[in-house]
């Protein structure tokens, strides 16, 4: 399953250079659905990749320029910065990591228990959720999205 | 990795229970992305689900009323159909199923080999892709789209 991490990153990076051929106001503007537009919806799949790992470790990593992110640009190299840390953390895993369980605490304090390999789930089909949304704003833009299929690409 | 097929289906499931509440229109009218309506989007997943079971298997399955779809109580029961063939193939896996070999034939007559796991990570990733355009398609008619959270969910 980790190897889906690796489709995901492919598509994603395929979005960021769908979006350089992009005017700009397109990757801004506001829009129905998902994060409401590309540059959020990027960055909201950012953010969980970050939340949900940062759930897994003791050391939480934290990008210091996050409130300053607008420019494609500039998520681009959130990216790299989350996936990075993904990378280092998967690679690193024991072989029984799966049904570790995680404690996670909500804002209220209360704490929800889930298996390392659920977090892992969620992780995986949360961005490519989202990014089925974007395929569906690109459409309305009279562009042709990228793909998502799994069966055409090569990531392992 | 399987058992994100039974997400999926939990997912589907409540996607056709939140059709059911929706005027029939908005489920069949064309509408931009994804494949072009609800009906047609939730009928594609189907058809990809069994095309590419039929790919592992010898004695291909067929859904005798496929071309009479139209009505969301018939493609439920295409659903029923599809999901009980796969249910039955992959309980039946033997353990060292991942790296077989599968011969997939294209329409031009040529032959692509495929892992079975790719089979499977790209029949499960494709179903999520689509649930994600039907999110976008929900907002735009004021309504909430089912979650597509895995987190949230229990379904092992």
């Amino acid at each position: 399953m980790l190897s889906l991490f690796k489709y995901n990153w492919q598509v994603r990076e395929d979005w960021f250079t769908w979006c350089e051929s992009l005017p700009e106001e397109e990757f801004h503007i506001e829009r129905v659905g998902g994060m409401k537009s590309i540059r959020e919806t990027l960055t909201h799949i950012l953010d969980c990749e970050l939340l949900w790992l940062n759930s897994l470790v003791d050391e939480k990593v934290v990008f210091e320029r996050r409130q300053l992110l607008t420019q494609l640009n500039e998520i681009k190299e959130y990216s790299t910065f989350v996936q990075s840390f993904t990378e280092q953390f998967i690679e690193q895993l024991p072989s029984d990591y799966e049904n570790n369980i995680i404690e996670v605490q909500r804002r209220d304090g209360s704490i929800l228990e889930f298996t390392q390999k659920k977090i892992f789930a969620h992780m995986i089909t949360h961005e490519i959720h989202h990014i089925g949304q974007l395929s569906v704003w690109a459409r309305e833009i009279q562009r042709k999205p990228i793909s998502s299929d799994l069966i055409i690409r090569i990531f392992e």
